[in-house]
């Protein structure tokens, strides 16, 4: 008998939003994954979810996804990863898979997910999904994202000006993803607009290291934090 | 002193989908809301909550907030229930309106939100956000959202066939909201734009009632749950 295969959202930051199933699974599941950017550094969710681990009966598993458009380096990362996760469901053993946020907007998740679907396609797997990044960044920053006929994009961090452009014109409310990497030019698109006044940056949301600018032409040429967003309400 | 006025997502429909603050706030606030649609029916929210709350030590209100397009008749709902709220605050009580999914994702919260601070800007007013119908709706369908370069839109069920077109073309995955008032014209869009096998449906998400479709086509001339959305992926 295989183990099942859990994908467990544990919110943005705050260990107190989480929810309540995934804080059951993360109690019992024997085997707990848990991603990380780097083989030398620390894994973001740990720190909302040690506290529910018991490292007696609990095995912790770090897996590594480094941060590269490199698609072939990637590949290889997940198809590591699998092959750990794989083994140990094999085992019988549950493993839970942790993502921050939610495990289907943009999370790493997503890749062993379709992996162990398309190639094991006898195992059971269960996706629990979790506060995304985006309504908390919201919440914490009193910004009412859509009400009645009101749109809502959300794009991650790679597009151009015309686009952007686009969307930003045809939706009442629009959340820029992972916007540290293109900010000054998100920026000056926003005041082509005359939207920059319209725009609150949130990054490491829940988090301590949580921050909020609401006048976000303050920002232009800073270094930012990866886990960064920008809402964007007209 | 006034009382804090909260509003807490609870998730969309499974109890274990709440959060741990959410949990918390709702076992000690002394008044708790919950939005219904008409002065005779139950709150849906209610079956999420009810085990959290005593009534020995907690008042429940329940504030009616009808289906309907008449503008002043909401306005009068949305003012009768501030009022009522703001009662409660004056005498020092906190306050907690339940919403189901996420406060800031087309809520009734969000219009108490707005009134209570534009006109009684030294109550404080926290925001627990939620896990949304749209992230729970594509974990029950096993449906990834977005990824990578992917792009989202959620609109709701209010828009005209050359702009859904618009939006089915230009975004990689739409989540059509509140779907039952328009489904066979949607699907109509769908079908021309070689999509129909792309959408699942999904009403009532994570509760009892909960219904998955995959051919949606079968959902034609049927009259259709309320709370039910449609994700599109390409």
């Amino acid at each position: 008998m295989w183990g099942t295969f859990f994908g467990v959202g544990v919110g943005p930051g705050d260990p107190e939003l989480i929810t309540v199933k995934a804080q059951r699974i993360l109690k019992w599941a024997p085997v707990i994954c848990l991603p990380k950017s780097r083989e030398d550094a620390g894994s973001y969710v740990r720190g909302i979810i040690s506290h529910l681990i018991d490292p007696a009966r609990q095995e912790v598993m770090e897996l590594v996804f480094p941060m590269t458009k490199d698609r072939a380096q990637l590949e290889e990362h997940w198809a590591a990863a699998t092959g750990k996760v794989v083994a140990k469901l094999r085992s019988g053993q549950d493993v839970a898979f942790v993502t921050e946020g939610d495990p289907f907007v943009y999370s790493t998740f997503m890749h062993l997910y379709a992996e162990v679907r398309d190639r094991y396609p006898n195992v059971t797997v269960e996706v629990v999904p979790g506060v995304s990044s985006i309504t908390s960044a919201a919440a914490v920053a009193g910004l009412p994202l859509v009400d009645g006929a009101e749109r809502l994009a959300v794009l991650p961090a790679t597009y151009e000006g015309e686009q952007l452009t686009q969307v930003l014109r045809d939706f009442d409310t629009v959340v820029l993803l992972k916007v540290n990497r293109v900010f000054d030019r998100v920026l000056e698109t926003l005041e082509k607009l005359g939207l920059a006044d319209r725009a609150v940056f949130v990054s490491r949301c829940g988090s301590p290291q949580q921050r909020i600018v609401r006048d976000v032409r303050k920002l232009r040429g800073e270094e930012l934090d990866y886990l960064s967003l920008m809402i964007v309400k007209k």
